[in-house]
């Protein structure tokens, strides 16, 4: 195929947070080793073939997004796709299960499709289109997580998922702690069990820049405040207060300590809200350039100032139009710790702020483009004292040592 | 704990045969990925954990035996261990039900182990010894395979397996057939189908050389011959004659075409072999230099004249035999395809042939050498046309193209 | 000196373009062979050497800046000077005779000292301070070159060596050439011995933007206009009329053709102006932030909108301001084709335009900060059609094919 | 021209003893800075131009042999000469003078020429035969110095240089030491300059040994004593005898005190052995095999009991026979500490001891094949106190600490 091997831009997979395979470079040895090239490692949940997994219907469908990756270039400078390397069956075959969605149920009987693993923070953050489309011919009330909070994961869900499926979801339920709050009104972790009501209203900026951005995709919200032994009476009842001068419910919920009759009031709100009428749309639309998109993802959804693109991320992006993909939707790759790029920025973003933009990379198969801001990675690294240290067996096989 | 990059010997490990990453740099990029240094991949039958899986016969056994692992060196030279990274329980938690042996049945309902992969040509070739030891406990007669040739796995079987855990083989059923034997003589794979008794006469040279080496460990020998529709009574009679003539009996066995019964001469056969009075030793001491027992390996069971060590791997075996490693039995890795070390020299080996060895590594958690012989690596590379390229799955779920 | 090999800023140098040798790893093989770590070559003339070769006016002060030359950090995060490696003598001994300015002569006999070799693109592109230092000291007027167009080399003459020095240049001399200006105006290689006034009154916008930039440092300033067969009378007398009314006066120059004889009305021209007050001051101040000095350099000079950091250098800069090195001047490495960082803008820059910053690299011996704008990499590459291809050697040593 | 990056064999030379770029990969980045590929540094003197240099006698001459340098495969396997990137005149351009001798005069005003730097443990050790031929056209006699040993300077002097140019050698000066033959008999470098006859009768056994080696060829051979301040009558005495014994003659020489005066003897002595019957041969004829003219070498000039040549340089062996270059002379890269490969072996080598060849490498300009025995490489480091450390230079310029 006459591939350029300084062209390839599939990465070697495996789930194990390595991060010197971060970059390696591959093929050394004699002649029968294979050729010498610059390489990388990502793992698993943020691999183009678990969002195309998650994203395919049918096998057929599978096969189809699997055999359009492209994987590197001609050193003619044409795109190589997986396809033309004749294994779009053999990959298919291999997943041919996992695209079947998985039924579980919780302790109190009430299934559940437990189905796909992207994670929201360096990939598309939602669960199956399979597993949602059995629930919703299934059930009366759907409800899905989208995870690492609202600015990714829901984000994601709006515009990649239910846009390319047709979906319009009834309502958002945004779920908060008050220790979570607190920490964004700048409390130290150590000190989240103790009353805070200043930092609480402070750490509420957070949430609501959370409400407001639900607010413009057209679809009712409601806060789901989930209920701590520490939390006092004084600060659920700040919480509400301002979460309804915000213009949304804050609903206790108790499933934590109680189950399903913890949660009875919340589900009661949100079917309210499903009644209500609601106007489902996105946030950014397709047939915009990939640098407006990326524009309004980041004054919108994450209150930048301003976007500062990389040169190396700008000329792919000219490629990748140049090429006919400028109407994919961006899969930002993004720290989940903040609404800006920058894990310290907590509440809410510094107004003006610069969202810088290292990389981009095109995934054809999964059918968008993915966006690298500030210094994420998809192949994280261990903490300074990893959790293995911790973990144990018996001689009876019993572990010790995993929380 | 002041590890000297240069010196981890401790390869990662991947299910692929990927031969671009047999010799690979990582840690490249900045400060936070990593150290750069040369490093490895192997697959996991090759892997020193595969064989701790094999060998151990507890979970405490298990944990021992990971924590003696040698992963490198300090930058003062002394030996680091895997315990010595605090992580043994960890991994020992992962393999909590990995060394659990796995019994399921034949077609007929006898009952069987399937446990354990290592490879006989790049690993120690045999089950686990749980599995073993299970089934010595549950039936009359046990019968276990090692793969890969009498001259690979057997010998492990017998030097390895067996010596560590004090077991004694009553018998040894040797596999053979017709159209190998034939192919051991010079006939190209497209003509295996027709009759030619002069070349199974030349090919039966190794299979002689097999039952010679079984007879050094003491133990009956019997052949059992996996018939082919394409064999014919004149070929089966030429090899019976020549089996008798190497002091060795030949059994057909129809097993293939009609299950069970089609054994039972074959069985017969070994159970009155059992009978015979068998007097188990090893092929060499442990008590021997290390270079001593690659000798007689290399020319006993390889038949080879002279043994031929390159300078490294010399010099890895003398920091073995001075850090008290010098009682660790053999596992040598060879080509399958040849009783020598070169896959194209067929039937016997040619006399006073060069036995080179290219490298050793110590399996200290393991408890033994991994010697490498010739061209052989622990990492596999693809065929020219890859089997994927066959393989595809339909949209009901239906693979084709396996085989 | 616990010197951690990931920040070993120092670059190998090899006087040869060969671009293989911008990224490499290096000490790969055996514990003997050194630490395996990524690396990087440049040219000498890039090279911090040659610039503190240019800037010491004594063996003491090369010793001095060689042994302040930053070559890493320790794992402690601790700079790492060249200083503490104990061979700064002896890098100085293979240096003493090179601080000594070169006296040669013209074909008409003026002394000239050629001494000295950075380039202005990638270095601070002028000639030794000892060689201006002696010709101060013998000559009424001194001239120097400062080449690569007046952004490139007369910026940093002014901004570098004279600041370093005290020195106050009287005049500054731009030499332009008609086919230059047209080739700016839009005509192409092949085309510019046609005459083409309406081009080179276009292309003139290059020129005035030079004559201004000068006007900046408080000095005045002659167009020397270098003249080729091919110059028309109306093409120079309309470079006249530009010039002047650019605020500058436009002198013929032919010397290439006539010798002394054909200079002397520009000497009589230089002379005049040096008779001139002038009031010698720099673009920036040395107290600016690095941030505000790039930013100076951008709009003043190469007259760009606004300029962009990459995330990288930025990062670097504040290293540099908070180790102390806030108020060291700029050295700028671009391309001499524009006056912009990008080779293909011709004429003036595009009002506007976003100047990008790739790296920067601290020059701590010799005393500045290079800046790399654009793609301008310090070890060029050859020509698609290496000139080598075009040179031979005759039995007799004489060499064919130079140009 | 197709050329596969994997098969190039070319070096990049560079005069620094930099173990780090013994092994190193070139070539990463973008795509425009390279293609990724293992490569390594060698020093000059060990480069095969270096020896092209030397045994070219024109410029025509020059040219041929770069020209038919080999520098790697094409996909198709097949040799790809320097020659074919056509760049054979510029390279000789670059050469065009230091091909030409270098005539200077000793303190009492001899003529010598000092001319070619191949080292004789890395490369063939001798001065150009330009210089060679030049001096045999002007004197009465050459003394021409072949250094590192008789077996390696020597050796080489006689198979590669004089065969290459039909010069027969009148006669074998074998310098030695007191000292030096004291070290060989035992003595700690510390101790040498106390007498020690004993020891200096076992260290004979090293001279003896070259004695024999250089009678081999069927020269006369007179051995130079080299006097010192610290040897003593009887040491001299001992030492007269016991070459006399092995049937050559002993000649004090007192240059170094004496200046010429001090070496009339020694003179004598060789123009009385030039009037000697001398019947020059080679140690082994271009005609036998690689692999029989390294066993010549081996057991006739080291004195080994046999050779051990590695898999991978038996196979580049194979390649170049089959390739057409068997008949040429070998170039044996093995230390000059010791008469075997290893420089731990004093005096004569144990009879019988292996003579390891690690890699071999064609050097088809220069016209021999290059043999690397032991642990020698061609790229060496520096002592683990760097001269570089003591040496310094005063503001006058006066240099320190270079002895």
């Amino acid at each position: 195929l006459s591939i350029d091997p300084r062209t390839i831009t599939w990465k070697r997979c495996v789930d194990l947070n390595d991060r010197s395979l971060r970059n390696v470079i591959v093929g050394l040895g004699t002649r029968i080793d294979g050729v010498p090239r610059e390489s990388h490692f990502q793992i698993s949940v943020a691999s183009e073939i678990m969002a195309i997994v998650c994203l395919s219907k049918s096998i057929s469908e599978l096969k189809e997004r699997i055999s359009r990756i492209i994987i590197g270039q001609t050193y003619a400078k044409e795109d190589v796709t997986f396809g033309q390397l004749g294994c779009t069956g053999a990959v298919a075959a291999l997943l041919k299960d996992a695209i079947r969605p998985n039924l579980v149920q919780t302790l109190e009987h009430t299934p559940a499709f437990i189905h796909g693993g992207p994670f929201a923070n360096i990939a598309h953050g939602c669960n199956s289109i399979n597993a949602t489309m059995c629930a919703l011919a299934c059930g009366d009330y759907v409800v899905t997580e989208a995870g690492f909070a609202a600015d990714l994961g829901a984000e994601k869900f709006m515009d990649i998922k239910c846009r390319m499926n047709g979906i319009s979801p009834d309502a958002v339920v945004i779920v908060a702690t008050i220790r979570a709050l607190k920490m964004h009104g700048g409390v130290a972790k150590a000190n989240l069990s103790e009353k805070n009501t200043a930092a609480l209203e402070k750490g509420f900026e957070n949430l609501k820049v959370h409400i407001e951005n639900m607010a413009k995709f057209g679809v009712p919200v409601v806060v789901a405040v989930n209920k701590f032994v520490s939390d006092t009476e004084d600060e659920i009842s700040a919480l509400e207060k301002l979460t309804s001068s915000a213009g949304a419910r804050a609903v206790l919920c108790e499933g934590w300590g109680k189950g399903g009759s913890g949660a009875v009031e919340l589900a009661d709100a949100v079917v309210q809200m499903c009644s209500q009428p609601s106007d489902f749309k996105n946030i950014y639309p397709l047939e915009a350039s990939i640098e407006e998109k990326i524009n309004i993802l980041a004054k919108e959804i994450y209150r930048a100032g301003s976007v500062e693109i990389e040169d190396k991320a700008k000329k792919k992006i000219r490629q990748y139009e140049d090429a006919g993909f400028k109407n994919l939707p961006i899969c930002m790759a993004k720290t989940q710790n903040s609404i800006s790029h920058d894990k310290g920025m907590l509440g809410a973003p510094v107004p003006g702020y610069v969202f810088p933009v290292r990389d981009v990379q095109l995934y054809s198969g999964a059918g968008f483009i993915v966006v690298f801001a500030g210094d994420i990675v998809d192949m994280p690294g261990l903490p300074k004292v990893p959790a293995a240290q911790n973990i144990d067996v018996d001689d009876n096989g019993v572990i010790s040592g995993l929380f």
